[in-house]
């Protein structure tokens, strides 16, 4: 969720029979012992984000190697002064290595896998300038087919469930009552969702563009959901394009590292993300109206956006408008028949790249915004009540008992469901946080915010739960804790700022999942029954990323 | 010839009747009057280099304007303290631009359409660091169908006379003969040139990617030749995308622009220099062998040049390596059989993209180097030859009477291409050097170095031709003299660092052209006569570029 840079994918191996060369997202370790086994005092953390605090610690690696050519650096990150052999990767000539080195940094200059540079002022905000190729596994990592699979075959179910839960106003005004007390972001969101109650507003056609986060649990070898993204997913653009780059690469070297590139999976999120947004813009029945990304004012991830809407361009003929929160606040308005207009423009489509952070409301305006885009007739990517639904405490919940039955009718859906759930709690519950403060490491504390980067983890987990026992406030409800999950580490070449580093990961699986549910349109097929016949439901794809 | 960074088209309206959107490539003025008509004393510089002087001046725009979310600028350049308003181009509405500006950076930036930034260190040697958009021109400009026409024609015709006057090593020798005497770089390729000679060097097999520049004269309509490039020819990679750049742009906007995105015809640079390039590399009949890129240390046009390295391995399976002339000299050997191997790897074919500047030889290691290539059996893009036959000198000496009949025998291909020969003196004759200081206005200087900058123009002609009569040496073999050509000037906007600048430019139009002559390969087919039977000529193709 949101625009870290964890674009990534790594090869490790499996001891599973049927492999498959997937793209997992890396995420690593800042701590890690010689070993390269887990140890409960890691800091492991499963989001996006630590792969950029991770990365900073990289940036200076102690040893590098000159490439052929003296073009590019391939290094060692580490800890210290640590002495662990250059370029041992899994017995690759280290010649070879640095010829893909080379041709991974230049594929991605020519195809647009690149982002803004932080350390170029204007590029987070002028397209084509301060560009950097975005950090990136140099190899795709083996992963097993079958739960690859099974992460597939979840995407419809969650993306249904997600819907079903959404509609459910007071399951999830209730699941937020504590989290709101303590939260205000939380608050912020429910306040607008309570509004959206009071006028009895109707969302009847309703698009999401999620990735569900999985891991595989190493000594289990369960596939186990970290969290499922409703709002602001970020890669799909940039994200097939690693798939792309792994094949290409696979084709010229695949048969020196015994890695064929026909086992890595099409990865089609771009284009059909893009189908899903068009899909809606076209429901929403307004030739000239466009569709609106919600954007940070100043974002280095602007490419992974800018593929979606070229694609949308280029594939659908639908143009797309960039706007800040801030800016939809001065431009926006309301037409009388509920149409939003930004900036003399009819919006057919709101998604969110934004606004999925309290650092995206440093105001009461961009509340207003948020608000203002609720109360219209444009779609919303998300709307209010599906981003409430991706919550983590609304996800918690739902791991409870009798719980998924309120929203799931089909008992394999349930079963497959619950499968891939992990071990989640609420800080009420005294048996858990007693054994979270006992065993530390098996536990990860997360609190609602979202974005990543924020999560505790090991001997943090048992200061932050003694302290909030002292407390005694409601604080405790901003958190959930959730079982620890210990996925296989590898060792993983990266890519990042043109320079390979070599350093031990785990990695997320991201499946991206579109879902439209709209009814027929009255306006143009009037022989079908309006707002009362049951809506279609689009399981347009699903499909793993990285 | 070489990197230098006017990737760029313009529009300006032409009186002609059939008006076909071409992609010329633009230069400026770095001093230009208010009328925007040219005048004598204009610095106007036909070459490439001086579109980077240019914008060096356009570089500090008085005034710039955000673009709707305050993401891009767009200025005015200009002289002083000059109140032109802005955004008057062509009548297009302001905001109209801004959007086509914001999509042709996105463009750029996903297309691989980019170059190293100078401010960036590594740029130049690390690729996917330091990356900026190229500049460019953001409209094609409208040029009369005819000349284009004319000017795809003389293409083959041309490759083919630089083959003819290759072969003839006298006449080199002798046009150059004094040329030598005051020009150190001339004289080292003519040095390798006479060695060839004495060894009897033939090259069966002869690869030529080249460009031919013209400028059409806004007074006589005539398209005139400005050089032939047989050396090094920069863009052929980046151009392509250029032409895809503008009709993807009127694509969008062509109907409120009144340019029609079918007219901006089909570039195929890049896929057919590739062609050619592993034509030749099937010819050499080595498959272990690759192509050699020889390449500048520091390259901030990279990113053309891995277009065709990339599509190389991508279409034709062919591998390249780049290496710089230094690295050449330290790691490369010939063996017995003449094979050239560099770093342990067989060479096929050496393509340059360095060695067309005194600049690249530094040290006699450079100059070791291109002798060391010169001698093996690797297929030489250029030859010594061909590098020859694209000088200034040898250009005048073809325009003298009765020059072409000794290597043209196609009475309508000679008309063809003295229509298309500008007026071209040597600095021996007495009566031109007396007009020229008498009118230095109509008159261009031109030295022997290659890479464009160093023409003289103006007033300064008359100092440079009176400078050298005093000093009475032979210094005044290192130039010739050219007619001044005035192509109609236009208003343009151009794109360079994330801001789109408006200024006036005048347009060359450069037509690539690739020729592959070989004897039919005994190896495979033994049933054609060797060594003796005619050579195979194959004009792959001619295209225009910006």
């Amino acid at each position: 969720m949101g625009a870290s840079y964890s674009l990534c994918s790594h090869s490790s191996t499996l001891s599973t029979h049927t492999l498959l060369h997937s793209h997992p997202k890396a995420t690593a370790f800042s701590h890690i012992r010689q070993s390269g086994l887990p140890n409960p005092s890691f800091k492991l953390n499963p989001t996006n984000q630590i792969f950029q605090t991770h990365l900073r610690i990289m940036a200076q690696p102690s040893q590098v190697l000159p490439l052929q050519g003296g073009q590019v650096e391939v290094g060692e990150t580490q800890e210290g002064n640590g002495t662990r052999p250059l370029l041992d990767f899994h017995g690759i000539d280290q010649e070879l290595v640095e010829k893909i080195v080379y041709d991974a940094l230049v594929w991605s200059s020519l195809h647009g896998l690149v982002v803004g540079d932080k350390s170029v002022q204007r590029s987070g905000k002028v397209p084509g300038v301060g560009m950097v190729h975005a950090p990136f596994a140099l190899l795709p990592m083996p992963f097993p087919e079958s739960h690859w699979k099974q992460a597939c075959e979840l995407a419809p179910i969650f993306n249904e469930l997600v819907d079903r839960v959404s509609l459910d106003a007071k399951f999830l005004q209730d699941s937020l009552s504590r989290t709101k007390k303590s939260d205000a972001f939380t608050s912020g969101l429910l306040d607008i969702h309570s509004k959206m109650q009071e006028i009895n507003k109707k969302e009847d056609i309703r698009l999401g563009l999620h990735r569900s986060d999985y891991m595989l649990d190493e000594q289990t070898k369960l596939l186990l959901q970290i969290e499922m993204n409703t709002i602001s997913c970020s890669f799909p653009g940039l994200g097939c394009l690693v798939s792309d780059l792994h094949r290409s690469l696979l084709n010229h070297y695949g048969e020196f590292l015994g890695l064929d590139s026909k086992r890595v999976p099409n990865n089609p999120a771009a284009s059909q993300f893009v189908e899903a947004l068009a899909k809606a813009w076209t429901e929403y029945n307004n030739p000239r109206a466009v569709v609106m990304f919600v954007v940070q004012a100043d974002e280095r991830n602007m490419y992974d956006q800018h593929w979606l809407s070229a694609l949308l361009k280029e594939i659908h003929n639908v143009s797309t408008l960039r706007k800040t929160l801030a800016e939809i606040d001065t431009e926006g308005e309301l037409l009388p028949d509920g149409t939003l207009v930004v900036g003399g423009q009819a919006i057919a489509v709101v998604y969110f790249r934004a606004g999925y952070t309290p650092n995206d409301y440093p105001s009461e305006s961009e509340w207003r915004a948020r608000l203002l885009m609720e109360q219209s007739s444009a779609i919303k990517c998300p709307s209010i009540s599906y981003h409430l639904a991706g919550t983590k405490k609304i996800q918690q919940e739902l791991v409870k008992p009798n719980v998924l039955e309120r929203f799931v009718d089909n008992k394999d859906d349930i079963a497959k469901l619950r499968k891939c759930f992990a071990g989640l709690w609420s800080l009420d519950d005294s048996d858990i946080v007693k054994d979270a403060i006992e065993r530390p490491g098996l536990y990860v504390m997360k609190p609602q915010r979202e974005g990543g980067g924020n999560n505790i983890y090991g001997n943090d987990v048992r200061e932050a739960l003694v302290r909030l026992q002292k407390e005694g406030s409601e604080a405790d409800a901003a958190y959930i804790l959730m079982q620890r999950i210990f996925p296989i580490v590898s060792r993983t070449l990266l890519m990042r700022n043109g320079i390979c580093y070599k350093d031990d990961t785990v990695s997320e699986l991201g499946i991206y999942g579109a879902y439209l549910r709209y009814m027929t349109n009255f306006w143009v097929f009037v022989s079908f029954s309006l707002y009362l016949g049951p809506g279609r439901s689009i399981k347009l794809f699903c499909w793993h990323c990285w």
